[in-house]
């Protein structure tokens, strides 16, 4: 088919950033909305009708209840409706034949739309709105906000640490072992009090911070390096901010200064080349020539992977993942596009460990402009 | 078609929680994961392989990389490759001619899978897991859990509205005016320190609390009544609570403490009449009746319905809203069912407001079993 004149969601905008994009406006509930030309429509419930007729990015508003009794009209002799028939009666009466829908469109409602009301639904290939991907100044600010949240978050966490004492090798806190759970809490709570909301932070040490998904769990103990990943939603703006550092209570071995040194080092080399019409593997390439330089090799043991092995940066927006990557795919980076720089190295065993520095740029025709801002300092004494 | 044998979801467990119940393991990104007869299966990367052979339900977990390895063979020539690819190599090698799969289901995969490989995939017309309405001890003792957390928000915001002082009507805490938005932080912080994550709370007093997906902003004032509804995901099983209790700081209006006791009287007389067997119909009109001995109307006015406009309750489990319903809709109660009860009046205007009461109960074949636990005393000095 050829390329659609409409597109078309229905998701909740609190979940579904795509919904949030397209709506600027948070729906906890899953409702329609397409888009014909440049005019954008949703379809709304009377709960929610006068905040998203007052608030949203909406041309215009539709009533949701005049269609539903249309759909039940027309199709409620054939079984239990679904959003599907209502969309059928909205794309009847707008003469639309065919629309376009991002990849996470709900099968239930394209095997009905299809099959059902012969209507042409293409599911996107890649990311729904490329345009999401540039980000304005109002995106950057909002992005450099959330790493405002997120370095009050690192910074509690750095608080913590320096406030410990360590005890037969291990952190005490407040009288307590030091776990990563109450480090993860004292991050979620300078989040919270920033305003911002932090899921899925990692405060790992040790074996633990070897492997990235491991957010971490139980006591912390010194002389290991703790990997902290921060990565924040600003309530009032759904916007992301995306940090790591990682700290050391007490003394750090050769291995792990020359470890963190070499991460730190990558970065710099990896900012150094984040320009618009430069390739993303090129960038990822110098993280890689960096670690070979410094005999840091990346190789897959019968534990799993050590060294470098994964992406040197992801976009970062209303997403925490998305366009663009910064890896070993083949992609130009755009001016305007926001993406993390965020080398590490990973080797479990004793007086070493995992260690990961992420910041946040925006890309443009020369130097990337820094949105995040926290120092580099990790030995906590 | 017939029903088929084999299941399919392509998602994450930590937002997906289908997912979750059938993994029983946190996967931030998504995944393949497939049944046949009784057996659970999983598709996972070398990077969570170890940790999901471990720690997850599946019965067997097969290495990804072995199977997009394949699908490059085979499908590679093509072009760009998705996760469809991938289950189809898996579905050809299992034998597997149809998948069901869940209503969420993503649409490209639907279209890749049922037009390029020919696969019959039929989307679920409801919930994917029947057995997840049916709570297991375990999981009843996890939604208590939630509802201790719950509590534990709700108390944060009454200690702060007991500490707060009236100033030319306005709430004053910390010497600052008390805002939603400080009430709020407040719960979450409770919620966090209690073991779990608060996420679109809702602190609303006055109007705002007529509408009852408005989370509250701005000023609370004295002798208006303010909503506080907390439903918490319990981070270590991903179980919610949900609750709610409605407090006044000043003095009521009567209008307001004859609004007050009728919703506490509704949610007596329905929490009487739950019960496996009985018709969540019978329970929501129950409410309905209470409200109207009492003089309670509910109507649509221009700016908006007042009265009782939402269901009675819902069920509770690792999402915030799953079967089944308690309102107007058709529906027998299950034992083993966890739902909650939290009838409601809202009236906007002075001396007027809006009113919540929310618990949590388990159907049996007898007295629900309750699953929440907090006082109903909303009158605060």
């Amino acid at each position: 088919m050829a390329t659609p004149a409409a597109i078309l969601i229905y998701a909740d905008s609190a979940s579904n950033t795509d919904q949030l994009y397209f709506s600027r406006i948070n729906v906890p509930d899953p409702f329609i909305s397409f888009g014909v030309g440049r005019k954008k429509y949703a379809v709304i419930n009377a709960l929610e009708f006068a905040r998203v007729k007052r608030d949203s990015a909406f041309d215009e508003v539709l009533p949701l209840e005049t269609y539903t009794q249309k759909a039940m009209e027309r199709y409620g002799k054939f079984g239990r409706l679904s959003p599907a028939e209502t969309i059928a009666v909205i794309a009847g009466e707008f003469g639309i034949k065919g629309f376009l829908v991002p990849e996470d469109f709900p099968a239930s409602l394209y095997a009905r739309l299809t099959i059902l009301h012969g209507i042409k639904l293409e599911p996107a290939n890649g990311p729904f709105f490329a345009a999401r991907e540039i980000k304005t100044a109002a995106e950057a600010a909002a992005i450099k906000e959330g790493n405002r949240c997120a370095a009050a978050g690192i910074g509690a966490a750095e608080k913590v640490l320096k406030e410990s004492k360590i005890s037969a090798g291990k952190l005490v806190w407040k009288g307590k072992p030091l776990t990563s759970e109450r480090l993860k809490m004292a991050i979620e709570i300078a989040c919270l009090e920033a305003g911002s909301l932090s899921i899925g932070a990692i405060a790992s040490g040790g074996d633990q911070a070897c492997d990235p998904h491991n957010t971490g769990a139980g006591p912390l103990r010194a002389n290991q390096l703790i990997v902290v990943d921060v990565f924040p939603r600003v309530q009032a703006t759904g916007y992301h901010g995306d940090m790591t550092r990682t700290f050391l209570k007490g003394r750090p071995s050769e291995f792990q200064k020359r470890l963190v040194a070499a991460v730190r080092e990558a970065q710099i080399a990896a900012l150094k080349l984040i320009r618009a019409g430069v390739n993303g593997q090129v960038v990822h390439q110098a993280v890689n020539d960096t670690f070979t330089k410094h005999n840091f090799k990346t190789e897959r043991t019968e534990r799993g992977s050590v060294g470098f092995f994964h992406g040197t940066g992801h976009g970062l927006g209303l997403a925490v993942h998305e366009a663009p990557r910064v890896s070993t795919v083949d992609y130009v980076l755009k001016e305007g596009s926001v993406v993390t720089c965020e080398p590490g190295l990973y080797y479990p065993g004793a007086g070493k460990g995992g260690c990961r520095i992420e910041d946040v740029v925006q890309v443009t025709d020369g130097k990337p402009k820094m949105l995040s801002n926290f120092h580099y300092d990790w030995e906590i004494k």
